[in-house]
């Protein structure tokens, strides 16, 4: 689970998706556990609150920044049976909105500026001291 | 956001999905929030976190109970911007793995025995007893 990594701590990292889905998606995040557990009810529940408290502080940030008309969260892990979430800000314009982004496309995908990933790396850090 | 009610308290309901849906993924639920809210970072964080432990509750009881190789938790409400999460249990051979159930099936749903309405509502009854 590639991309740039915006913040960490000792349990979980957030990365900013980068290529094609970013394009469609810009401030589209993945946030991933450390340890190799596939299911959030896998998490001691104190575990489950933190990774849960980083999930929402993306959320957050995003809808700052990157103003999205709705978020999509999402932990799915078929392929990659690693608990992440899927953190994805969408537009009422995007290419497949309203369908989540694994239907297939309904339109191109309008042009939006990427984020400038030091913004939303500094407000979660901001976000996130502290809370651990 | 219908579907037979299984679980509910003063803040939120759990459903058991019906149709379709429930034929290729049996035990498919969904946890709806009472208020009107489209995000997670717009409630509150005790009710944030009382909602995720009933979403995990779900997941647990579901595992329990049809034995997926996995589960999908999914937060979209792009159509229904009221905050409800999806709760999918997931299994190799089903009609959509690995990809997530909103791609093209990629082969017909194997028949599976649904579970028993009964049996989940009382085991989630048990699990979120005294909880709240």
């Amino acid at each position: 689970m590639g991309g740039r990594l915006l913040w960490e701590d000792g349990v979980c990292r957030v990365v900013l998706v980068e290529g094609e889905e970013a394009q469609a998606f810009p401030g589209y995040c993945r946030v991933v556990w450390r340890a190799h557990v596939a299911e959030m009810s896998a998490l001691e529940p104190s575990a489950r609150a933190r990774l849960m408290d980083v999930v929402v502080a993306v959320e957050s940030v995003l809808c700052e920044i990157v103003q999205p008309d709705k978020i999509n969260l999402a932990s799915l892990g078929n392929l990659v049976p690693h608990l992440h979430w899927h953190v994805i800000p969408r537009w009422r314009d995007d290419s497949h909105f309203p369908a989540p982004i694994w239907a297939p496309a309904v339109r191109p995908a309008p042009h939006r500026p990427p984020p400038v990933a030091e913004t939303i790396a500094s407000r979660l850090a901001q976000r996130l001291s502290g809370t651990s």
